[in-house]
């Protein structure tokens, strides 16, 4: 996507082929800075510190990561290690273990010799398959649009949790996918965005690239949403997923459950758009088998913004011994979802293995 | 309550009778500091910049408002319009209108030349009152949480959003103040504090009362609670309120209605605890009769905190050129709310003209 009228991908291996390039999402929306990663732990401390976040961007980051890995060394066992290395990262994200599972696959029977190059194909072939997964979300979430907007006859208003876009994929975005082809179409469209504490990635980076591309928006708190959809101001929820079970249960950025129920109370559709590698066919009750990442309790206290002289600076909101707890991610069951919104189309919640039946137990 | 080892109220008379001095509730947790009102205006930028807030203490204020204005005019016409710019001040909130009705209803029938005194000792005694009904309040809540902790026999984990504590009454609080209670009384209670954006009355407001008196407690992003409520982490939810309808409908601080759809999704009882001042009975229909104020857009994208050096600084955390909304409440519908505790004892929502038949109409 565009930022400052030249095209960006969050991620693309470095002119010499040995090292990554990606955009520090730890410094938008006030600094857009590239940062090259030349090496498996530079990629893992990127992963996380979420300088690279987003369910299909840890993926392809992984797969990158896995290539950097092989060019220190090309070894069994240290590619055993490195994947394992990167799959303790974060724990939530299905991407990471898919993005994993899929680079075995391809460097295990290979020789030592070719595992290298075998690896920065393979990691730039998930990257590109990753946009093209992206742009088919985009045109069936764009006929879910269409046919609201056919219906309502008014500008339409998505609602957005967290950051879905192309920042966290490696363009294009899942949940934003559908939004920018309809802006592209010449649907009007308008998007509430939750700020997404404790990280701000809705105020931070889907502001930020909504505002990049022309796409008119408002940013409200994280308590705002359920009023805006009590008053019939919230046409449908569109989000993201970290993880989807195959009976469609979502988990997503902290507060997506609330959305959720807030929706259902109000009688509007919510999705999740995700791409296959999203989708853990091995889960069956979420709640008990989806770990939950619990972050640093310091992301609740502490915000980073700019002062009034135009420099950034990290301030502590808490008073002194206050304890924190700061758990990333909830699962929003799929009682409550609408539809999954995937590269084959658009289902029920438990319609996915329909959709994608060669996963079938 | 107690503020470092001294006893406070939220807002009292000065020394000589002329002036009001109130805990200036914009600084905390950062700063303890008491500023002085010496007129109307004076107090009515307290109570619009949130210097003062909380819907009891709106009602204190007003009341103390008007007793200034009438050292400066007397005059049925000042005191008429002296009404108005406080009714105007906060729309919300509808003890501002009961205490500007209890004020006037003092007021009108006596002589320009008792007026003066005779509000002075009229606002001392709503203070005085405020301070009993939320002991009473303290009293019934201890006993519905002394059941829940004799039912569960492990500690209470109470979930509670925005500050309805001491600090948002003349003292003991609402909502917190069965927590105090129960504290006292020995039950062991922790309590769940959702930060509260966007001007994070939890994290700066409760966070702190809480912290000094010694109860123990644990910040959360307004996001975490449905999560929490899903994994049995928490027993109750209670909150106050800025506006009550007879039938029972909850007007408190935006992001109040999520919670409560998540304790209901969860089977956690919610409450609303109120003094009477706070029902509003001439509303039937919450959403379409009660004034959401819309707050300035800036107090969501500027953050005031503390710097590492321990100075205060404001962050901006939007990109340049979003747009921003701020809704302050929302309406939390009867069907969620488990009770209502009020001075005469906790009733379901639809029954609170069973416990106060003299406002019958």
């Amino acid at each position: 996507m565009r930022v400052r009228e030249l095209n960006y991908r969050t991620i693309w291996p470095s002119e010499h082929g040995n090292a990554v390039e990606v955009i520090d999402q730890t410094r938008l929306p006030h600094r857009f800075e590239v940062v090259q990663l030349k090496s498996l732990a530079d990629m893992v401390h990127a992963i996380k510190t979420m300088q690279v976040r987003g369910a299909p961007l840890i993926g392809a980051a992984t797969a990158y990561g896995l290539a950097l890995a092989m060019r220190e060394h090309a070894g069994d066992e240290y590619l055993r290690q490195a994947a394992s290395t990167l799959l303790s990262s974060r724990p939530t994200a299905v991407n990471l273990r898919w993005a994993v599972q899929r680079m075995l696959q391809c460097l295990e029977p290979a020789s030592v010799a070719e595992r290298a190059d075998l690896a920065w194909r393979e990691a730039a072939a998930i990257c590109n398959e990753d946009v093209a997964i992206n742009q088919a979300i985009a045109g069936h979430g764009l006929a879910l649009l269409q046919a609201l907007h056919e219906e309502q006859q008014r500008p339409l208003n998505i609602l957005t949790h967290c950051n879905a876009g192309w920042l966290a994929t490696v363009d294009w975005g899942t949940a934003l996918a559908p939004v920018y082809a309809a802006f592209d179409a010449g649907i009007p469209v308008h998007v509430w965005v939750d700020e997404t504490r404790p990280r701000n990635q809705g105020a931070s980076l889907t502001a930020w690239e909504l505002g990049q591309h022309g796409v008119p928006h408002t940013v409200i708190t994280d308590n705002a949403g359920g009023h805006l959809m009590q008053q019939g101001r919230v046409d449908a929820v569109v989000v993201g997923a970290d993880r989807v079970t195959r009976g469609g249960d979502v988990c997503n950025k902290i507060g997506t459950y609330l959305k959720a129920l807030a929706a259902y109370d109000n009688d509007v559709p919510f999705y999740a758009a995700v791409p296959s590698s999203t989708i853990d066919w091995q889960i069956a009750d979420a709640r008990s088998e989806i770990p939950i990442e619990e972050r640093n309790a310091e992301e609740v206290g502490h915000i980073g913004g700019r002062l009034a002289d135009g420099t950034f600076a990290v301030i502590d909101i808490l008073p002194a011994g206050s304890a924190v707890a700061n758990p990333a991610f909830d699962i929003t069951p799929a009682r409550l979802v609408t539809g999954i919104i995937t590269e084959r189309g658009t289902c029920p919640p438990d319609s996915l293995p329909v959709l994608f039946p060669e996963f079938q137990p």
